[in-house]
């Protein structure tokens, strides 16, 4: 596998894939061959009484990281749908949080990342997921 | 199992639960011993470009139908959290959408529900859920 | 979707696909468009320590009876593949056991199926799954 | 986290919980605090028609990894029962397989793992999955 956007290409096309990008502020902190760091600011519609982040916000966090790791390593061109994604709530979140996604297989149909999910902070792992991208014919 | 709240109740509780109420507008349209069925309305910040609905959208409309076939089986007292859940999406949603969501575990520390997203107008299944939730000791 | 084989032809040719064939004596109960009933001997083999019935052995019946299920609706010169089998073990197995599986999507790349295992005399449900099959350009 | 029982004790107790054992030759290579692997020797009754290694039989090692990771942990005395296990098969495996399993959280209740199933030649990566247990109260 091999990157054809860099990070600036990859964040100036969030915004176009990601119509939510101005409540979560997504921010690509690192992005290498197979993996990313994608960061999101945690605001009041993303907590669920009792000061926790929502899953939902987890989930579309998770998602995003994924969709542009994947997106880094296809082109913008591609349009890949995901079609599977797994996520396990492990503790509870506060703050800020970090996306590390990682391309576990980049195939000609099939994409499948892992994602941990981390407090900016302190790096503490509050979810995981797996999720699976189906790839247009190129 | 025995349900413990009626459709009324569980509605009224959803605006303290999910702070999403608003954009969502969820209502439960059917309310049984052991399933449920939530609908929601289809807005401008649901949608992807090319008119499909976002898997963060789905995933909240999963998250929150079977949340409440948990709560109305256990009292709003008990604060239940979502440990896990698994999306597939299976064809391209339009419209407005209804969970049809199933309790197929209530245990003492665990529940399991399955969530089939339909769309409203002709129930096609745009997406297949299965969900675990840890629920407090009572 | 549409069946292509029989439950005659499709068990005709479980042996050939699944080597564990004697071990389970898989026997379609039902086949009809879009569903299918698969039942299994438990023996010795198949049982932990306290007569639970073991995690593999219940994923081996589902992702037979899916399998079958896929394979009756494509027919055996396709060569299906199991990209994702996502399992919730639900209450203690006991006896023989029977998957009943339904095709949720039958595409023309991904074929995704649901399982619940149910035991054979009372049908209580034991586990719940749902699989993905990546099914080969035809 | 903190380890309870060291490699060996681990490996002694496999064949009381995992009557397949002999079939599999299980072996710990690695345990340390959270981390383990465990492998596998592949033999005739793990493949499918092709060559290729059976989704059953990689559910299989993963469970084992990802079980014996628990207990490592907790220790034997408790019965600690699979709950969820979601699997992703990423390419054909083939000759001896390993698992390295990681423990994403140990809770009073829920213990989640991640495990990677790599070829034991060359670390190729065949299979990914996460897998969630129940812990009985201690």
């Amino acid at each position: 596998m091999k990157l054809v956007m860099d990070a600036q290409e990859v964040e100036a096309y969030i915004a176009e894939v990601f119509p939510q990008v101005e409540d979560y502020q997504f921010k690509i902190d690192k992005l290498n061959t197979g993996t990313i760091s994608v960061s999101m600011k945690t605001r009041e519609a993303h907590l669920r009484p009792g000061g926790t982040i929502s899953g939902p916000t987890m989930f579309t966090l998770a998602d995003c990281a994924s969709y542009l790791i994947v997106l880094a390593h296809i082109g913008k061109v591609a349009l890949a749908v995901t079609t599977n994604l797994n996520i396990n709530f492990i503790s509870k979140p506060e703050g800020d949080l970090v996306a590390d996604a990682k391309l576990l297989k980049l195939g000609k149909r099939l994409a499948v990342c892992e994602i941990s999910i981390l407090t900016k902070t302190d790096r503490k792992l509050v979810a995981h997921a797996t999720a699976t991208y189906s790839i247009p014919p190129r």
